[in-house]
């Protein structure tokens, strides 16, 4: 029997060629990918290139008790996909950026790079370079993607005007019950086997269809995921645009599973649901004169959750209102504190 | 007297603002920056998006006891700048991802983004967006560069043929010995009156007016960055473009500085300097038909000492030629072992 060797053992290069054999090969946009200073990717003709990093930390983002390797990768790599998706653009490359801690064995490295490239690979993006180094505490996992997208389609924060519906994917707090449940259970889930809540967790799946024909089309006047919840993203919308948002309680999708678990440790689950972070899915807002072109957009994605969960205002500040009564909603929580 | 605040008392979104508030004023090529799900940038017509990654790991690449967090951010944003003029790229525009730990005093990160600005600042360099976390253990610094280069004027490492002149920037070795000069002495440098090799190490400067040059000419035929150090950067030559290198150990250029270091120690200080990391200059390759390009080059950066070391062989592997013998050159370390 052999021990699985650490990275300590096989050196630097060693990942790096690792990772570059996993990587299927380069479409023809891609002048220069890994081995060199740095990649040469060639930009298409009157688009814009929109650039996004994020990284996971250990100990932070993720648990490695709790945690597959493979769930490590593709979250990192979907918490990406998700900032391009939510701009309105279509991505096309990214970079990787690696800390690892000396001891950590090489098959879990394969793993992770299993799970980002099977996303990527899903979406068209090709990885293209990046960097290896050891850590000196936690594993850390960042990657930089870049997209394109048409200019005067790009979706920000900042369009949303009173008046304009807002809309949602998915169910919210789905990702918030599963990482709750797992860590309750206190065993390392099997991803394909587990519940919709653990799934949704560990393998989100970032709106990038959506998300690009919402730009492709103008049929969003403000767009942000909900990596931080989706009080946290009412609020972003709101000030970035310098308006306010009135959210009907009872319209905001939480699913069966998910209410249940908020349920059993007592929680309100619609707040609850609010609250939580890490589901990939899209708040975007739609006015009056984009209605048909949205409505031609859900017809294109019919497999997607879109549910219209309130309304543009004037007045600000972030508002719940549920039978009859309103009351002020919290923003989400800041990851030092 | 009041303390200075730690990260984990002020949140994520202070440090976001604290960083925001640092940048100077966006050109107008930069369609949005910091503050939304992603950065927008406009490339130019015609032209190639260069893209790199480059991350500094406290208890890595630096130590906090030793390097002023002024350094680190410096040297990380070098590190990335490097690697681009390596391309013969010209730089646009970075992000930045932040991993600190909760007990880091606010004022370091302030330290550590004056760093990086300045010199991103100096080079035209616009910090577009990036990403703050909290770390579990080390601080860590990645950069992700974009810069632009025309098609057929990108540099890279596989085009070296035998007969070419090998050239190097700079001086070769410098870096190391400022850091073991600093750590001999054991206390925290001043940067501005300290020796030569000391500043070498903690502020590098990336040759990017160099690189650029040598691309937008075509005045070389191969390029890398001695980030590695200068035996590493041969063999990457020498085995990306499957030729040989022959190096003149006496054309080496060592800073006295650097050798009297390297000499204190018992070390022969061409054979140190060939294997010392982090010296950011350029090595490069030009061929016959290249000559009075590259003559034209020296002539408009003549504030950089350019020196020729060796040539291009067909005989693999690389070769270092002193007093009539022969002897070969071992490849660098890898930072895992």
């Amino acid at each position: 029997l052999s021990t699985p060797s650490n990275v300590e053992d096989v050196g630097e290069r060693s990942i790096i060629e690792l990772i570059r054999q996993r990587i299927p090969p380069a479409p023809r946009w891609v002048t220069l990918g890994i081995g060199d200073d740095a990649a040469v990717v060639e930009p298409m003709r009157n688009t814009l290139d929109v650039l996004t990093t994020d990284a996971m930390v250990e100990g932070v983002h993720f648990d490695r008790t709790f945690t597959p390797p493979v769930a490590i990768g593709h979250r990192a790599m979907a918490a990406n996909l998700s900032d391009l998706a939510a701009m309105g653009a279509t991505p096309r490359v990214a970079l990787l950026s690696l800390a690892l801690p000396g001891s950590f064995p090489v098959p879990d490295v394969e793993a992770i790079l299993d799970g980002l490239l099977a996303l990527a690979t899903r979406h068209g993006v090709q990885l293209v370079g990046g960097n290896v180094t050891r850590s000196t505490g936690p594993l850390l996992v960042d990657i930089t993607a870049v997209g394109s997208v048409r200019r005067r389609r790009v979706l920000t924060r900042s369009g949303a005007s009173p008046g304009d519906e807002i809309w949602v994917s998915g169910a919210v707090g789905t990702a918030a019950a599963g990482r709750g449940l797992h860590r309750a259970r206190g065993a390392r889930p099997h991803v394909e086997t587990d519940g919709a809540t653990t799934r949704a967790y560990l393998l989100p799946e970032p709106r990038v269809r959506l998300g690009g024909l919402l730009g492709r089309t103008r049929a969003a006047t403000a767009c942000i995921d909900l990596s931080d919840g989706l009080a946290d993203g009412l609020h972003q919308i709101a000030a970035a645009s310098g308006v306010g948002v009135d959210v009907d309680l009872s319209a905001i999708p939480v699913m069966p599973a998910a209410a249940a678990w908020f349920g059993t440790r007592g929680l309100d689950p619609v707040r609850s649901a609010l609250q939580g972070g890490d589901d990939y899915e899209l708040l975007f807002t739609v006015s009056r004169r984009q209605r048909s072109r949205f409505a031609a957009v859900r017809r294109l994605v019919n497999d997607v959750l879109l549910t219209r969960i309130g309304r543009i205002t004037s007045e600000a500040g972030v508002w719940l209102a549920s039978s009859g009564a309103r009351e002020p909603v919290g923003a989400g929580y800041e990851h030092f504190r």
